[in-house]
């Protein structure tokens, strides 16, 4: 065990999850508790909050307002979707960060992100070491999008997956409640992994989820889905689909691009934005059917929806952040933390926390096994339910005021040196 | 008090709630414990239950199975939108009625809705009283519009209530996680009367809401709408927006058709159908700011979110159904149930359930007072918020199996005379 003594730094990048902060708290306590951490920062919205010298002292904090960032969603620290260039084709940004790294004498930086962010990690990593800079860095994942590869699963799925499979439940007791003819089309986050949407299977377990389920890991045929829908409505008097915004034909064109005008929007890295899929699927059947069609986006609320949050991925994720820290101060370096599945001897899930290459991690996507799926591929098997079902166990245990989150209120003091 | 032996109906009419199951299973448990009460029956999708002969014979069910109704959301009963005509004009519905009634026995019905709701129970109630046939109709109310005339609030607003306002600091978070611009627009029910999204200002009393609430209550004007979003907007480079799906420029015509061709549908009572309005009014923000800019349509989740249910309002609704059975089996007929709010010596809220005169409530909007919104009509005062928040205090105790709600499975048997 090699002893290195210094600051680190602690930054979240990409989309908000419910959870990303219990990670980003798991990280921040058990450094400060930690004897050769020397301060703990805070980079405000991510990489950009070093690039711009914009850090925050977390030692200022209180400690109880400290802890209400477990249960709080989105990136109390604030996130960035900027992506680092390759440093041979333009090292000015890695030149800022080893400049500001010096500066407040940082040895440990904590990445807390997806795989953009495990990206960002492995290029950092790679500047310090070729120009002699001791610095550990130390990835820590969350997506709700469950598509990084190496780990079993990915903090801020879960939690996801909870409230979309609780959400489905109650939109198909809603759905029903009239003897009149309803199709409903719900519109669930995942451009290139079902994991998501997929998680409204576990809702059908129930007896209580959509008759349909269509994630991108397969190619979308619309006769063949219209012709699906009608025979369910026409048997049930009702129909309710779930549908992967990523969902795409045998070209590989978006569903979403069929009838949206806004399908050419790019995101900062240069992803199509989807959208406005449910309406347009929902236009699509109700020209084809005497139902009544509604179309639901669960949009932004099925990542930030703390309040339905699972408890196992909020233990997990802190758990994920606290590891980090231990194994960076123990001498490890460019890595990410990960899990890692096993059953114990009555065959209850256990969760294990292992390190990953980043290198492996690092923009690669993780999709459903193709055998998850069933034969006609617009549902899932068991295997996804045993798979699913144990990450989303146990409520969670966010403080409430007047019935109502108490959520983090962070003072946010600048750092000095 | 005077005896009448006889069998009970319960139905349940118009769009669902998250509690609107408490209030039946208040009115059904309390049923079947009364000795005056020979048989508790089920309709089938509310009145054409009792039109078609389709009723249900509660004592045949569960009693476990039955008390899991309690935090059930939409109506297990089934609903429906039928309005009968009046007596004078077309009697056959009535007769039908008057048939079934006698063929069961039936002397007692109580009907669990909304306005439309006690419109019917009023109509029945007469009809029954001129012929002769002695028969005690008492309404349950629900509603998450909160719109009923007599009583302080209806079973079902606080509890759609809740999920906005939790929903709404959500957003909050999720909608300031990058240092971009972003102008976020939040759709919220709400035909004619703004109580759900009022709702959204008890996310802003807790420092995490929308800027600006516009409610149908009072006209919409466009300019001044945009001019307001561009100040905030400039200011903080966010700016959170919430919108009844029902606001309407100072000629009545609603912004939602402004962009809509969908707007002219009607419902079974011939309400126009909305919905568009938070894509629309983004729209119009994205021509005018620099903004990313997000609109979310909170949707039919608003009012079957039985995870987030307020457990007050499970209770009133319970005690709404259980009154409504030990008020009639007393003797006393064509009333509703309502709420009256008072306060203890320790200045706690205490709710107390009395009767109300049909006629008075039947199809009655009772909107936001003036005087509780700001001065600029775009925000509510403090005294709506101490009239929303006892309201939503305590949470579901909602049972749940492998961390997943456990809603009722009805048998649904047959009644038989």
């Amino acid at each position: 065990m090699s002893t290195l003594k210094g600051a680190c730094i602690i930054g979240q990048s990409g989309g908000p999850t419910s959870v990303i902060n219990a990670s980003a708290y798991g990280c921040i306590k058990t450094a400060l508790e930690n004897e050769n951490v020397t301060a703990v920062y805070g980079a405000l919205n991510g990489i950009k909050g070093v690039l711009d010298d914009n850090l925050i002292d977390m030692s200022k904090e209180d400690p109880t307002e400290l802890s209400y960032m477990k249960y709080t969603p989105s990136s109390a620290l604030g996130s960035c979707r900027y992506k680092l260039k390759d440093a041979s084709v333009d090292d000015t940004d890695y030149k800022r960060i080893l400049e500001i790294f010096k500066k407040y004498n940082v040895r440990y930086f904590f990445y807390n992100g997806g795989n953009d962010s495990m990206d960002t990690c492995n290029k950092i990593s790679k500047f310090m070491l070729e120009n002699g800079y001791e610095c550990r860095v130390m990835g820590i994942p969350k997506t709700i999008d469950n598509d990084l590869a190496g780990t079993d699963h990915c903090p801020g799925f879960a939690s996801a997956a909870k409230y979309i499979a609780t959400s489905m439940m109650e939109i198909y007791h809603d759905a029903r409640v009239y003897d009149t003819g309803m199709i409903t089309v719900v519109e669930i986050m995942g451009r290139n992994a079902g994991w998501l949407t997929a998680s409204a299977a576990l809702a059908s377990a129930k007896g209580a989820g959509p008759d349909l389920i269509y994630c991108p890991e397969n190619d979308f045929d619309m006769d063949t889905f219209i012709a699906k829908v009608k025979e369910i409505y026409a048997a049930n008097g009702k129909c309710i689909v779930a549908v992967s915004e990523g969902i795409h034909d045998k070209n590989g064109k978006y569903i979403s691009e069929y009838g949206n005008d806004l399908s050419n929007a790019k995101d900062g890295f240069g992803h199509a934005q989807l959208g406005g899929l449910a309406s347009y699927l929902a236009g699509v059947l109700k020209k084809e059917t005497d139902a009544k069609v509604r179309g639901i986006e669960l949009s932004l609320l099925q990542r930030c929806a703390a309040h339905s949050a699972s408890q196992t991925d909020i233990e997990e994720s802190f758990n994920a952040g606290k590891t980090a820290v231990e194994k960076a101060t123990e001498g490890i370096t460019d890595k990410m933390v990960g899990f890692v599945r096993s059953y114990d001897e009555n065959g209850n899930y256990v969760c294990n926390y292992e390190l990953f290459e980043l290198t492996v991690v690092a923009n690669t996507e993780k999709k459903i096994p193709a055998e998850w799926f069933n034969e006609t591929k617009d549902g899932l098997t068991e295997e996804f339910v045993k798979y699913a079902l144990p990450l989303i166990q146990g409520e969670t245990q966010l403080p409430k005021e007047d019935s109502l989150p108490r959520f983090v209120k962070l003072k946010k003091v600048k750092a000095t040196v």
